[in-house]
């Protein structure tokens, strides 16, 4: 059977070594710097003629550096004669640019996916997709994980008394559904709405929150405007505490201020996205995502189904 | 006949209004700005349905945020159902990227030639390539012009006495032997070479300078370590004066500091690359290649041949 490499580029080194330990292999031995004038200069240290080479780079900020790293690699990947080049995106960067909202725009989700077949990509593992339509972009095989399990896990462990399950907004209650399920607890939605143009939002609640512990979910917390004031709504409104949770901690801009002044409890987030120093609050645990993606990666490359995984 | 409409992007706006005022077209309306987390965000102001767009960017520093605005550009341009994408990019980089000097490196050149046709890339415009072979890197109508004619005709006008053009090393002979011809004035080459391992190089010089005023021409000035070495052994070896000139101003890390402690006169360079604040010195002559452009550009969409540009 063909030999199994793990490579890591720039963006989640900590990751990639987590899933590499997981898998009980070192990482594949490559640089990945810039010259002088920030031309990026990728050198693979080893042979790996034949062998089915797994990426691990999330396309995090600075995303169109993490973006050119990652063809780059591809390409020299497919040049010294990889066998598969499989694509381990943690967090896949350019999500919500998915659809032309307006006249006029780019469709910049597509456009990633068309640059990474271009490049050479086999095959791309992907977490929790901003919109799951995005599989479709592409005309490879993609494994889609979720995240839901790590973070309902960690709540369940709270053995909270009586719990609701909150969706920031209408495009997130199959999500909040989900993690319900596992929890067996009702859910909520924030019905946000504007009365007329120019009037400040409406936070209207849908479903009961009174005394309860409401856990927010959403896949991406940016800068964290929706969620933090979701969460002052819920409190506002009767919550006896409001947890926040999701799986890609972009936190960008006012994001940390934010959560610290908002009545977010505790936010739960995984490392699909690494915090680094600036993004961190007393606030933020952090779960990792290395045991699912291992585990993933062990059965694809032992052709087992991964539809295990989802339960 | 359809419409010719000129944008810009953000790594060279000066001289896209320059090519634009030239053409006597406005500057399309778009706006090319950054998302909270980093991501660009490209709005299209105005229609382009059915409109040749010339889209002038070049791949200078930062590199992979100008690619990336590139495409995503190329992308929204292609959605909003331009008639044809024809990409200016006086500056194309990774040039030097062209071919596998070591085992296991990418060909980044192709690369971002394969990425620009995926995006929906018409047409490519470019200006003195690193390699000339970098043109069928593309399945595209590449059209490839020339700065040597301007560079040349700037000392023309110097009248100098008794001139040389001298070549950096073996690989822009080619280059030197054209502005000669122009000039008419004879040719040297430096032959750099490292006798053995470890021992530093030795800076021969092939042909007559002794006494003359030497010039100094190359496609690209990076750190700009080769070409004040050879300024300095010119002078050492009796050359009356040195002058260099350039068509890419990369000028990165300790390059300026060189160029200010070397025996250079006078550095001529044209703005492929704007040279900003940080590249500033009392040495540099800036020449712009507006002209060559706008005139390439009428030509190719009146379906005249541009082959006169050369001479
Ligand atoms: N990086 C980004 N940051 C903030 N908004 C974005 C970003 N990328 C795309 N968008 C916008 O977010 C909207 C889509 O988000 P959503 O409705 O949650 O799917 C679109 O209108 C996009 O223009
Ligand atoms: N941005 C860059 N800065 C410095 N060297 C580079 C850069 N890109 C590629 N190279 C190297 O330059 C060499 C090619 O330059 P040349 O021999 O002048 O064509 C190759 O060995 C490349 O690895």
């Amino acid at each position: 059977d063909s030999k199994l490499k793990v490579f890591s580029l720039n963006s989640n080194p900590e990751l990639a070594k987590e899933i590499a330990d997981n898998i009980g292999v070192d990482l594949g031995k490559c640089s990945v710097t810039s010259f002088s004038d920030g031309e990026i200069q990728i050198n693979i240290e080893e042979s790996i003629r034949g062998c089915d080479v797994y990426v691990v780079q999330s396309t995090c900020e600075p995303v169109n550096q993490h973006i050119m790293e990652l063809l780059i690699m591809i390409d020299a990947l497919k040049r010294a004669s990889a066998r598969t080049i499989n694509i381990v995106m943690p967090y896949y960067g350019y999500a919500r640019q998915d659809r032309k909202a307006r006249a006029r725009e780019p469709i910049t989700a597509k456009l990633v996916a068309d640059l990474l077949e271009t490049a050479g990509a086999s095959r791309v593992l992907m977490l929790d997709l901003h919109a799951p339509q995005i599989q479709g972009f592409f005309n490879l095989p993609i494994d889609h994980l979720v995240g839901v399990p790590i973070l309902s896990d960690y709540f369940e462990e709270k053995n909270f008394d009586d719990v609701v399950i909150v969706s920031p907004d209408h495009g997130g209650v199959t999500r909040a559904r989900k993690m319900a399920d596992r929890l067996k607890a009702p859910i909520a939605i924030i019905d946000k709405r504007r009365p007329r143009p120019n009037v400040a939002e409406v936070m209207n609640i849908v479903g009961n929150i009174e005394g309860k512990t409401a856990i927010l979910i959403d896949d991406i917390i940016d800068t964290a405007g929706t969620i933090t004031l979701a969460a002052n709504a819920l409190v506002e409104s009767g919550a006896k505490e409001v947890y926040a949770c999701c799986t890609h901690p972009v936190l960008s801009g006012p994001a940390i201020e934010r959560i610290d002044n908002s009545k977010i409890k505790e936010l739960v987030v995984t490392n699909t996205i690494p915090l680094g120093e600036e993004k961190s609050s007393e606030k933020i645990t952090e779960l990792s995502v290395a045991g699912l993606i291992s585990e993933a990666i062990i059965r694809v490359h032992e052709r087992q189904s991964i539809s295990i995984l989802f339960d």
